[in-house]
């Protein structure tokens, strides 16, 4: 079934306490749309400068993913992010951000994209999610990420969203600033109450957490000795969720849970390297190799 | 088989966001023969001094819990430690700690304990937990807990200690102090090479990692919204663990995780109210209830 995503593309300069890297690719549309693509056709839509390396919109093309909706806007430059990952590798500050051509970004959907089942709105503000929102029609599950600075900014348009859109994905400090709750599993709730059908804390190192009316459950991360980068784990595991659900064209009880561990597996190669260079290297076999491990590690 | 217990006994004071209570039954001896006792009979060696109520005593006795090696020092205080959580509920400030009777106490194993099958060494000195050692014979399974205190100022003898015991019980950050590795797959493998057989790394409310030569593996916590104390949850965590382990008879790998799975879900049960309230109220059929939601949950 077809799945999109309206989301950011950018350039990434990354520091770890080991390497660095710049310039690389990156953005939330990109590593979702990736990570979609081991189980899916994937339709794109973002924004980037004239400074676009082509190789980049190539090597998206390479995994089957739809680059129509990515569009090269004159005299721009595209989005830049700049961060440097502290020694525990789960939190980061922010250097520098450049949102160059997202200032202007006003996403107008190719009209052949109207249409469309499976609707993935990455991290972006409340009411530009919606202006995506009021061009599609009959999405089947509309699912959308979002961030503190839009709970501190726009939390009026963003409890608007929430009441429009299925799931929301957003990672745990999040979760515990917009329901003002530390309890994880309470705040899962809280969120749920203000419209989605289900909810999903990431937590980084520590896995993510589904809730949805009937179900509560958490879901660990893949042990991984070899962190390189975290950058796009999130997005990684929004991608491979979403991908899977579009490639089984479900969305029940059952199909969501396994979602969340193909989400957590393609987030857990993400993060073995810099930028896409781990994924690169992968195929569908091998995130089915490790769902083997991951199934075993779970069962007793 | 017979599980014995060398730990402290305490008297809490606890501070939470929402709550405090002050004086109330504490200790890592206290939570983990209580924690055990679901499984199996358990004998507690531990000092208390003069203003320690017997009440307690009765409480551990109407468990079947052992005190035969629970000590009342003449002249002596009991172990007081008074601690405040942080909104997170994960994090805590120790407010006021005073040692009391374990500045001198020199635990002596009463003749008939010395036979053990299986030992607990609850987070004490290493050099403590080694004169324990010396005094037990052909115990077949032996796991010790220690502290970021002892790391620091008896570094040499937990590295002696590490090479005399089957398995360490130690927190995250306990285990990225002790290796110098910030990730905890590695460093769970690093510890292991310092001598146990096996490691286990406690991460409160995001769960536990096991690490032995053939197995890396995490399991996550029960996501519980009624966090009210976590105060003895990763004794708890260990006696729920120990205790299992001493009813089967045995340590195979299937064994062990079964028994980490009981840890998990007595400590889920522990943080549900202050000391050992909640245990109070709980029997052995409710964590086989709380084990078949757990199962459900891990299972896809």
């Amino acid at each position: 079934m077809n799945l999109h995503v309206v989301g950011s593309v950018a350039l990434d300069s990354v520091e770890t306490p080991q390497s660095r890297r710049d310039n690389v690719l990156g953005g939330s549309a990109v590593f979702f749309s990736y990570a979609a693509s081991y189980f899916t056709g994937v339709r794109l839509v973002g924004a980037v400068g004239e400074d676009w390396p082509t190789a980049h919109t190539t090597l998206l093309q390479s995994r089957g993913i739809d680059t129509q909706g990515l569009v090269v806007m004159p005299g721009e430059k595209t989005f830049r992010w700049k961060g440097k990952y502290l020694p525990n590798m789960n939190d980061r500050e922010t250097l520098e951000v450049h949102l160059n051509v997202l200032e202007r970004f006003d996403p107008v959907l190719p009209a052949d994209y109207r249409h469309c089942q499976f609707l993935f709105l990455a991290n972006g503000s409340p009411t530009l999610q919606m202006k995506v929102l009021d061009q599609v029609h009959n999405a089947a599950l509309t699912v959308a990420d979002t961030m503190d600075l839009w709970i501190n900014i726009q939390h009026d348009e963003l409890l608007q969203l929430l009441r429009r859109i299925d799931g929301l994905v957003l990672n745990d400090s999040e979760a515990r600033l917009l329901t003002d709750d530390d309890n994880l599993v309470r705040a899962g709730h809280k969120v749920r109450a203000m419209g989605p059908k289900f909810v999903v804390i990431k937590k980084g190192e520590h896995g993510a957490m589904f809730f949805s009316q009937h179900e509560t459950y958490v879901m660990p991360a893949f042990p991984t000795p070899d962190v390189v980068d975290p950058t796009g784990a999130g997005d990684s595991f929004a991608g491979g969720m979403m991908g899977y659900l579009a490639e089984r064209n479900q969305f029940d009880p059952k199909t969501l849970k396994e979602a969340m561990a193909y989400g957590t597996l393609v987030a857990s190669f993400t993060v073995e390297d810099f930028s896409l260079d781990r994924l690169r290297r992968i195929e569908r076999p091998d995130l089915e190799r490790r769902m083997d491990e991951y199934r075993r590690m779970l069962s007793f």
